[in-house]
């Protein structure tokens, strides 16, 4: 129910969050387990007492931060969870490396290029970090089974959270999935479910399964409790700044699905200057598709402010939204910030994943494929400035889409454990090595 | 060649490190590229200011260890590596997740259960501390091409290792090994080589290249750069101790494969004690094998000091090594601490890597199924005290192995996106799920 500011109050403990705020109305709710404004229909974002209209507070130095636990719980104070998180039964993600990419800044004729490995969390995607704080949502409001929609890495991140937590978990992706994301999002337990359909078919399941008897106390993490969800794509933005020294990077470049990371990175970057954490120092973001799922970047490219939903075809699966929620947001912050969206074929996807992978040693899934292929065009086309400090986005695991890179991958020789089958070897793939 | 501990004098910059030493007849070396004793054929190690007779050094504090960085490099006082190796370009491995294992506990009964898990790693396995290491003593040697024989993690880790730094990679595995590990160990550039054999037939085989001409200013991590690397598998134990609050486990189950790991442990704990970082308190060690290959299991329970080779058959191949260079170490430490060596069989891996995805959402590769399989079994015998603080270690990633649970691990149903479907689905499993 809509409320006045002042009528906030709340049993469970959100820690600093206050309410749910339309996003385009300013409308508040009370905080619960709801998404969409019923005065406008625009998304709900959630709202803190740091953040509320009249407030002075100062809810955290760059020391308190600092002497925080080496995961996403040492913003707490900034996000929608009980003081005590840290200490509750959940895979504490976050604080991945950011790493300085000397040899690929080298190859593209960067100074100062860095890369956020989101590969480096407990289920080897960014996707730990979001589902952990829906994870608390879901406690508060005593939801028994956590589910959600996905293009995979979600799948992973949920049934792995649930089991962590104790919760029962149910949920939904679409059938052509990789091997890797179907065992991966199966082996925690609770239940996985295959549908015949693109992700955006799933997606609208599961928006009917919440209004059934069947999905009732269930918490989808991108449904129903999208908006505390969401809020966890803010800590890459807090934690590529603190890992910079406390700085906002000039560049960056993120993958665009559902589009809700790319806003909410924004949000954090603007929170952390509005807080004085950090100075008050421009940006610029570029979000990155696959040119088989598009859609924001063809609406980019054609100066439209809506987006036309798309049938996907790439190999980037786990970017594969063609009707994104948040696609107009995105083209938004992109024209905002100076920066731009563009896509990359699937071909130059697996490049960028072997160039990624043989200048820094990291292996990337399709989506960061799509970033450092984003990032390289970016640079050629001369939207990206090769001087100014720049952080590109690594959001999954290669581990998750061997496919993409199979066929190029193999040994360079098969041989008997002898040293002349070694030499004859050697000499046959000489010029090829 | 051999020489007093006066004369120990190097142009390299190993840090603390100072010789080589004979682990079974104490004779030092100058520090090099070097692994066996020529008087005694006995295994180097490296010998620290710290630990050099009459040296009353105090390397480092615990204060100093908890400013330094979350990765190995916090205990570079206590490994041959210079002082500003934090700031080289190497993978900075380490600082994996202690996790409070409440849920699997439970399950087993216990009450003080942590797992270590090294899946946190930035190719997925503990070898990447074990590889950072070896890099900076190739770097010392001015070797240009890193190699290895590898049952595929430390393939992998050493190709992404040598991308880093920027060095050649050369490296060699069994033709056999499992997809993911062939395909990561290819992405990162360098060179691959399948050998028709066992690992042990591999090892040999990297043993003759050393002495070639082809071989030359080659960098075998774990043969001719294995004192150096072996020192890696301590940070373990470091970081095990200081994760606790400065203690030791009361009891811990270790993989092993060539053993050097499990030896390794005990000498980092044997050194926090020795330099007061913890207490003197009793710590028994555990050995974890696959039944398909037990050597030491097998010597242990037999009352044997020494380990007959035996040809690997397992689901387990990171530990497929048949003739285990450490084995009878282990023997030594398993009885000395009060410990046990136990081996489980590839049905009982795979369970036990499905009882920790469910029960911790950790999903271990088949070697974590050894050491979760083997402390369920040294529990039901007996041999393990429920009640004792205990940590039981998972040293590499499920997306690396996930044949062993393919079938398994399937969705729970295929169905069209409609609510009727899913309740046909839901009612076909009920007393199923």
């Amino acid at each position: 129910m809509a409320l006045a500011p002042a009528e906030t109050t709340t049993a469970f403990d959100f820690g600093p969050a206050v309410a749910l705020s339309c996003r385009e109305c300013g409308t508040r709710y009370d905080l619960g387990p709801d998404f969409a404004c019923v005065e406008c229909f625009g998304p709900l974002e959630v709202a803190y007492t740091w953040n509320s209209p009249g407030s002075t507070a100062v809810p955290v130095t760059r020391r308190e931060i600092e002497s925080g636990p080496a995961n996403i719980w040492r913003y707490r104070s900034l996000l929608p969870v009980p003081a005590g998180v840290a200490g509750r039964r959940n895979l504490a993600p976050g604080w991945t490396k950011l790493i300085h990419a000397e040899n690929l800044g080298r190859e593209l004729g960067m100074r100062r290029l860095h890369v956020k490995d989101d590969s480096g969390n407990p289920t080897h995607s960014f996707k730990d970090r979001v589902v952990a704080i829906a994870l608390e949502a879901a406690r508060n409001f005593g939801f028994h089974t956590l589910s959600c929609s996905s293009t995979g890495n979600l799948a992973g991140a949920v049934t792995a959270a649930a089991a962590r937590a104790g919760l029962d978990a149910c949920v939904f992706i679409p059938s052509d999935l990789e091997e890797a994301k179907i065992v991966m999002a199966s082996v925690y337990g609770g239940r996985l479910v295959g549908i015949q359909g693109t992700y955006d078919e799933v997606n609208r399941f599961c928006s009917e399964l919440i209004g059934d008897p069947l999905g009732d106390r269930w918490g989808f993490v991108n449904v129903n409790l999208r908006p505390y969800y969401a809020e966890g794509s803010k800590t890459l933005a807090y934690e590529i700044a603190e890992q910079l020294g406390w700085r906002l990077p000039a560049q960056i470049v993120i993958p665009v699905a559902s589009g809700s990371q790319l806003t909410k990175i924004d949000k954090g970057f603007r929170e952390l200057v509005r807080l004085g954490l950090v100075e008050d120092t421009p940006y610029k973001i570029f979000g990155a598709q696959a040119a088989g799922c598009s859609p924001v970047s063809a609406a980019y490219k054609a100066g439209r402010d809506t987006v036309q939903p798309v049938r996907p075809d790439t190999i980037a699966k786990s970017l594969a939204i063609g009707n994104p929620a948040d696609g107009p947001y995105v083209l938004d912050i992109a024209r905002r910030t100076g920066g731009a969206v563009e896509d990359v074929t699937d071909a130059e996807v697996v490049d960028a994943i072997r160039l990624l992978a043989r200048t820094e040693g990291v292996f990337a899934e399709t989506a960061g494929g799509v970033t450092v292929g984003v990032l390289r065009k970016l640079l050629a086309g001369g939207l990206l400035d090769p001087a100014a400090e720049t952080v590109v986005l690594n959001t999954g695991d290669g581990l998750k889409t061997l496919d993409a890179v199979a066929e190029q991958a193999r040994p360079a020789a098969v041989i008997r454990p002898s040293l002349d089958a070694f030499r004859t070897a050697i000499g046959d793939n000489q010029g090829k090595g």
